[in-house]
């Protein structure tokens, strides 16, 4: 039985339609991943990538020399070795169209030294960690000029688009407004109230509820796109990781770890892309974070409508991922 | 270098960053296949799969009965088994959000009895053949009650999200216009023209021309959102399917043939989607197909911004296809 489910605020479409599950190519894990015998993101190897542009060490922030890598680190910043923006991009040729330069700047942070290393198996002071290098990259990036929204998120799996095993985020600061927010800030404008506020409050206590502590909600959206997706929203409204304390910053890495704990024990090795969503100079916009499994190809009809097929209902999700079935 | 480049019209972008191809998965072909010893979709297993809802034979259009699967066909369109909506989808449980019964209808388009036909060998009558078929099966459902829109696309390579190795093509029938399709009419009519007819007229003598014939030009369009992007336009406006006469239908499937031909000879075995953009009651729309090479994986970046990082220009995928380089 299918389902065609209204996106909780916005004029978007998915079908949930839980009888497809039983096709031959049903929801399963990534599963093909290689691991490289000379990682780069290893430590020992900061020699083999660009000068650390931030290095996390010892409760310290530092960088990298032209001519010295700082070793030992927790965690390491340093530019994209294949950049998608970059800051000394030049004028394009002129074209019957429209066209901007490339600028921007696209950062790997590498979250921790040791290849083996799995972001759900972090201590609680290393998840810390990451969650106050995520809001400096950002803040930092955020600031710099030109630049209108940093986007902030993570690949895992070769099927989730991670080029290299170690378990890395990226940053990528554009200089320009992606559409998709215009879009929602439009409509969160015509409302009378934060339709996140609405969803965390609504979804807190319902069958969709997978995990919560005191700042943050993970929930399984009704307005499911692909099986297993997730999000982390704070329980008091705040636009942009710089409103959050220390405090604040941990709850969400707890709920972050918590959430990909349990996509694991449910679907070992799964492939997955987590986004921050988050916008600066917009209070009315409301901080989330969106986790994404890999589990199908978004086929002709996804690129033709926009509007996902899902085969899996988030309320049995949900089921599989609380060990409730 | 990366460009950022803005749509032909729309407020959507893409970068161009041709730098990015070096990487380690840089575009390949999907090559991945496996063939199947039974398949269903091959002449002689008829009774394997739901009844034909209609049959091309020998110039006549028919349909199975309860108890008797027509043999010796040349095209066959049945139910998908595992249907996304149904005819007689029931009435969703109520919720506290804004949902609507899963109506629908989802077809699948054997368009070739024989399991090792491409559609990039088929003859002058075959094509023809397949537009004529894709033209009544769109103009078939456009007709049923409560049907806003039909989706008609085709998935080739596992990587495009083919389940069966057969080929075939799709179609799902919604209740529902796309919001992707409100956005482009709601820009379209602020236009004093048609976009798409610029289009057609600017790239056809361009450095982004791939093929052309009498009705249409394929083009591979200045905003590509992944490598190898192709997008077929008629020359002269028309809104859908349905107002193509049986001349322009053989040069539309003609340069159907040759894009996906010259997508072959340059990367063997590719994987693929093309979608039918056609609206029935909207004059203003004009008919496009775009196909969508699966050589890149969709990530974290474009998951959060909707702004597609394209490592191939098209104007080099261009040289490419046309053997310039």
């Amino acid at each position: 039985m299918s389902e065609i489910r209204k996106h909780y605020f916005l004029e978007e479409y998915c079908i949930v339609a839980s009888g497809r599950s039983k096709r031959p190519s049903a929801p399963k894990a990534c599963g093909d991943e290689k691991r490289s015998s000379s990682c780069v993101f290893c430590a020992g190897y900061e020699d083999k990538t660009p000068p650390a542009t931030a290095v996390y060490k010892n409760g310290e922030i530092l960088q990298d020399s032209d001519n010295e890598n700082i070793k030992n680190w927790d965690i390491r910043c340093i530019p994209n070795l294949f950049p998608a923006l970059s800051p000394d991009a030049d004028e394009p040729e002129t074209s019957d169209f429209t066209v901007d330069r490339g600028y921007g700047f696209h950062e790997v942070i590498i979250e921790n030294p040791f290849h083996e290393s799995r972001i759900h198996h972090s201590s609680d002071d290393e998840i810390l960690l990451l969650m106050q290098a995520y809001r400096d990259r950002v803040n930092y990036y955020q600031s710099k000029d030109g630049i209108s929204y940093v986007s902030l998120f993570k690949n895992w799996g070769q099927k989730a688009g991670a080029s290299l095993e170690h378990t890395h985020s990226q940053l990528i600061a554009i200089p320009l407004m992606p559409s998709c927010f215009t879009r929602e800030m439009d409509t969160i404008k015509e409302l009378d109230k934060c339709p996140y506020c609405d969803i965390a409050s609504m979804e807190n206590d319902q069958e969709r509820y997978v995990y919560g502590n005191e700042h943050f909600v993970v929930i399984a959206p009704y307005f499911s796109m692909v099986p297993y997706e997730l999000w982390i929203l704070p329980l008091k409204h705040v636009n942009h990781i710089s409103g959050f304390t220390d405090e604040m910053l941990f709850s969400l890495g707890d709920c972050i770890r918590s959430a990909v704990s349990k996509l694991n024990e449910t679907i070992p090795e799964l492939a997955y892309n987590y986004m921050f969503f988050q916008l600066e100079h917009e209070t009315q916009y409301h901080f989330n974070v969106r986790i994404k499994p890999v589990t199908s190809i978004t086929a002709g009809f996804e690129k033709n409508t926009g509007i996902y097929i899902n085969t899996m209902p988030p309320e049995v999700a949900v089921d599989h991922l609380l060990n409730r079935d």
